[in-house]
């Protein structure tokens, strides 16, 4: 799946030439043959999209209980197996996450590498705008970024890499370009993931949501500046 | 309600200070009696949003089968009741818009205007960022503005605006700051305005819904500058 195509455009001065858009594909997850949602996607890891959407969403609580993930992209499906065969339980309420449990002091020196390396990884945006990016981030490296058409699409991805990797997020750090909301600090809450950074702003429920779960948001972080909106004690000025 | 306060964040030398934060409220939409779905929005057209709302999704097809919306935010609660008192019918599919009949040829001009425009209008943003803005204009003027945390949100309070005031889409034009995706052209479509101007980019499926429903995209809009994706015939350089 080519993440971006050419299109045909006409300039302000009426010249036709040729840029890159970002592609996205309709794919309808079905679960136990029930169909579920349909998300609209760029579809470089597809799997990871559809196993972190059904975790961050609490439709499946335990990667074991899912026996397999089919993608058909002629057919535009992706077909989940449980091992129940009972299909999904009832969605998480993602406006009241639990907190994350003693979440570490986060260094400024880890903010300026993350935001560093983003470069190295957005090729999508760098080339068709129009995508959101989503990375998980140690102190010293990223560890996996996805860029979609949809923040949530790329942050599910991210969620999905987890699953399948049994990785922890308390050590971790969630990079996303887009805006700081209530849906992405939930997200954070439920990955384990206790700081988000981010080049965009805030919004006021984010800030909110996250004091209660313990989520460090770091906005507006580009080059060296940054802002730190919540839990800014666990700020470390090496 | 005011769109924007003040918090504090610490920036990167450790310092304290307060910035504007776009301040978003949960409103529930309850139609009569049953509620529907819970928007998040900073509230500055909460009758035009519930509106827009109910008649981009296709959920009630005529202004004239509602009797009242009421919004209460002290409950976050928008109680629509209808003439029948059924509730609401089956939502479109998003996915297949009528085309918009006889579109008339876009100037070049109007692009102009229309993205010169924009600074008197989107304060929100300039205050606190991480809002979208959505505008219906004509070749002369602005008739409404509204920014939202989501521009969904933005884009159908325009809708729900054009809908008390009876206004016909076939003359107008849409502006958005987000990038131009299906749903935007798909709502564009259905409130029958055949020109989308964003100063962001587009996917390819959006080009294809446009260039089906004869919505002319112009992606790119900054300065004099743009690039138009969709329905190219119509640009007239005047």
């Amino acid at each position: 799946m080519a993440p971006t195509g050419l299109v045909m455009v006409v300039d302000q001065s009426g010249t036709e030439r040729s840029v890159p858009a970002a592609v996205e594909h309709p794919l309808t997850i079905r679960v136990d043959g029930d169909e579920l949602v349909t998300l609209m996607t760029i579809g470089a890891q597809p799997e990871e999209l559809v196993l972190g959407y059904l975790r961050n969403q609490g439709l499946i609580r335990d990667l074991a209980l899912i026996e397999s993930v089919t993608v058909d992209w002629e057919r535009e499906l992706a077909d989940v197996v449980t091992r129940s065969g009972l299909g999904v339980g009832p969605p998480f309420d993602i406006r009241s996450p639990a907190p994350i449990p003693s979440p570490p002091p986060l260094p400024r020196s880890t903010i300026h590498r993350v935001v560093a390396i983003v470069p190295q990884h957005n090729a999508v945006y760098r080339s068709a705008g129009s995508v959101h990016g989503c990375g998980l981030a140690t102190a010293a490296d990223m560890l996996r970024f996805v860029e979609d058409v949809g923040r949530h699409n790329a942050t599910d991805a991210i969620s999905g890499w987890m699953w399948l990797h049994d990785a922890c997020g308390t050590d971790k750090v969630l990079y996303s370009t887009g805006r700081l909301t209530t849906e992405i600090v939930s997200k954070a809450a439920l990955m384990g993931i206790p700081v988000v950074i981010s080049r965009n702003g805030v919004t006021r429920s984010a800030i909110e949501l996250a004091e209660t779960t313990g989520v460090m948001l770091v906005a507006r972080a580009r080059g060296h500046g940054f802002q730190v909106f919540s839990c800014h004690d666990r700020l470390v000025l090496d």
